[in-house]
């Protein structure tokens, strides 16, 4: 096992679903060791949502692995006074429940960095812990909807559609890792901790991008632009004989080549396409010229030979290409993991490649846990309690 | 101002367009000071991109706030010797041209590292540093289509659509950041520098979540969805009198509690909906039930009646709303900044939110560089030339 650069850092994961448990488990990657907070009963609602294996969320294990679970009622007084006692022995807490809960429960930020001044606070919400909507509940959808994504994707004219993954919650999660990871490098100097307020709605903004640039600039709005770049082009897909290939050329120099790859050399000097600005100004005409040079090959064919010319082009895969698709193979972007009575199953890797760390260490050891499977080794080890006082807890608390 | 936890760390950014822009970018944000290298003459390709503003990119500026400008050609001696000195005054190096360039231009990791054992040296490529497909060039939208996001975003049936921002850029820049942020954090322990590897396809793959767990289950194929979530009922758009509103239930209660508020109570009780998995698997009748009951009001009422209610829901806010939108003001959102020829303009703000940063210094001070308008400065005053050494050199280089 190589050294990890978050070793030997405690995190108290408060957290349901997705944006919460993603932010962990990136944290969890990195090697903090990760005490997950259940309720009795049901535990993470997403141990609720499809698809089960013979019981069992894969959904839920493929954020969830190498954590350990605890169960865990903060709303009775034995529940906060564990709750507390874990807060003393570990470096960072993450929560995701509705701003205002965790003070209600006498476990707000500022009581809590009373028994531990170094405790890293991590709220994830849908809009934060300030401002007239903080009391309102979110999930993804909502925030993406109300965001601007929805608005300027899908097809020019039709239906507005939804990013097909859960964007709203996983960016979040990732800001919430950066953050976390942002406070803990300030603590090693200052031997303080703080505060971490992410709001999925703010992180909607913070990844739009050209969308804001141009109404800023413009007054504009933008809309839907369905697989065309709304500032590059040209960067769209081409329909070949059997499917499509993207095709993307963002500087002069790319787009001459392309040019002359597809038998079309006068489009390098033409005035209507001499620089990107002119090709935006001129993107239909274009893409219809591009187009009827594309059409005759298949998309195997067009990539042997845009690949071979370093035009960047891509095919469009559906999810299980991704599963055989040598580059990430190479890459361990799918890795198969063993999961109780799943078996074995494949997730996503970890995107982070650090040179210190093997290919077999980049995922955290242990598959997802149990409603409550580490209660007692934490109570005993963690806390310090005896085996009799933590069978009680047990037979009280689950 | 007020401390921030990289204040006192320098990133050398050799970074062009978007994915190395935004990660360095979160890094100024959080307190680094950020130097910007640049080729003479064109500078970013972004520069390129529209909107333009009297001759200014309001995109190239939205990522480069309060970095410093040189410009320094790597392709030829002087260019790479100003290049290394830099290299030994640096915490970090964040590239992202052709895997292979920067070794064959001598700026490799293995040289550099010699020079400055303490650098974490960040890079970002379409495909990563290994693997078959590393030598082809990407741009988002070659990576939104091998990546699977565009197979499962769209209408249901309808074309393929890429998501509306460059997702496949920005989310690799975040994990740049925090992969970056993890090796600084290791650093101060072992004193030793790293290799942080991203590769913008395997980005793709990390943020897929429930498709890979659908398909690594089922084995069945995930397609568009429309403004549907793939696992969770009810979580979709509904027409309402004037636009749309979003509702969400990720749990029972909430599902309950909606059949009371659109006057359904029969719906709690009915076999076919009285659990997650029940009303997946009846989506269409669900969709249909509620449907009709939210047609005969507008957005705005619904809102109001569901917010009040604390049912999760949102409008469908195109980008004009949210240069209005409260909440937004509220959190800081859309931060008003100076930009020479432009003046004033709005750009998205930091969301991550410390407890020790005040809101006037979440984002770093200063514009976005002009092409090599800190050159002098950083001669002097980081690697110690003198005024006529340095005056000599943009005579020559720039």
């Amino acid at each position: 096992m190589t050294q990890k650069p978050l070793d030997g850092i405690k995190v108290l994961d408060f957290t349901n679903v997705l944006a919460g448990p993603y932010c962990t488990m990136m944290l969890a990657n990195m090697g903090a060791e990760v005490f997950k907070v259940e309720r009795p009963g049901t535990g993470d609602d997403s141990r609720a949502y499809g698809p089960h294996v013979n019981g069992e969320s894969v959904y839920f294990l493929s954020v969830n692995r190498g954590k350990k679970s605890i169960v865990c009622n903060t709303k009775t007084n034995e529940g906060r006074e564990v709750f507390k006692k874990m807060v003393t022995k570990v470096d960072v807490l993450v929560e995701n429940i509705k701003p205002g809960a965790m003070e209600r429960m006498g476990l707000g930020y500022e009581t809590l960095k009373k028994i531990n001044p170094g405790l890293v606070f991590t709220s994830i919400s849908g809009f934060g812990q300030s401002g007239p909507y903080s009391q309102r509940p979110a999930y993804d959808m909502i925030v993406q909807a109300m965001g601007g994504i929805i608005s300027i994707t899908g097809e020019p004219g039709g239906a507005p559609v939804r990013v097909g993954i859960s964007i709203g919650d996983i960016v979040p999660g990732m800001f919430a890792a950066y953050g976390t990871l942002a406070a803990l490098y300030e603590r090693r100097v200052t031997g303080i901790g703080q505060k971490v307020d992410i709001a999925m709605l703010d992180c909607q903004v913070a990844i739009l991008e050209n969308a804001v640039a141009k109404y800023s600039a413009t007054g504009i709005v933008p809309g839907p632009m369905g697989l065309k770049h709304p500032l590059i082009s040209p960067f769209e897909a081409f329909k070949t004989k059997d499917s499509y290939v993207i095709v993307a050329c963002g500087n002069n120099n790319l787009f001459n080549h392309l040019c002359e790859v597809i038998g079309s050399p006068d489009l390098v000097n033409d005035p209507r396409f001499d620089n990107n600005a002119h090709r935006n100004a001129n993107i239909h005409e274009l893409s219809d010229l591009i187009q009827a040079k594309i059409y005759d090959k298949t998309t195997a064919e067009w990539m042997d030979i845009l690949v071979n010319e370093g035009i960047p082009c891509g095919p469009i895969n559906t999810i299980d290409k991704l599963f055989v698709d040598p580059q990430l193979k190479a890459r361990n972007m799918l890795v198969e993991v063993e999961q109780g009575n799943i078996g074995k199953i494949k997730v996503a890797g970890n995107p982070v490649k650090l040179s210190t760390v093997s290919p077999e260490d980049e995922l955290p050891k242990g598959s997802a846990p149990e409603i409550g499977e580490h209660t007692k080794d934490i109570l005993v080890n963690l806390l310090g309690y005896t085996e009799e006082q933590a069978e009680k807890y047990i037979k009280e608390c689950h």
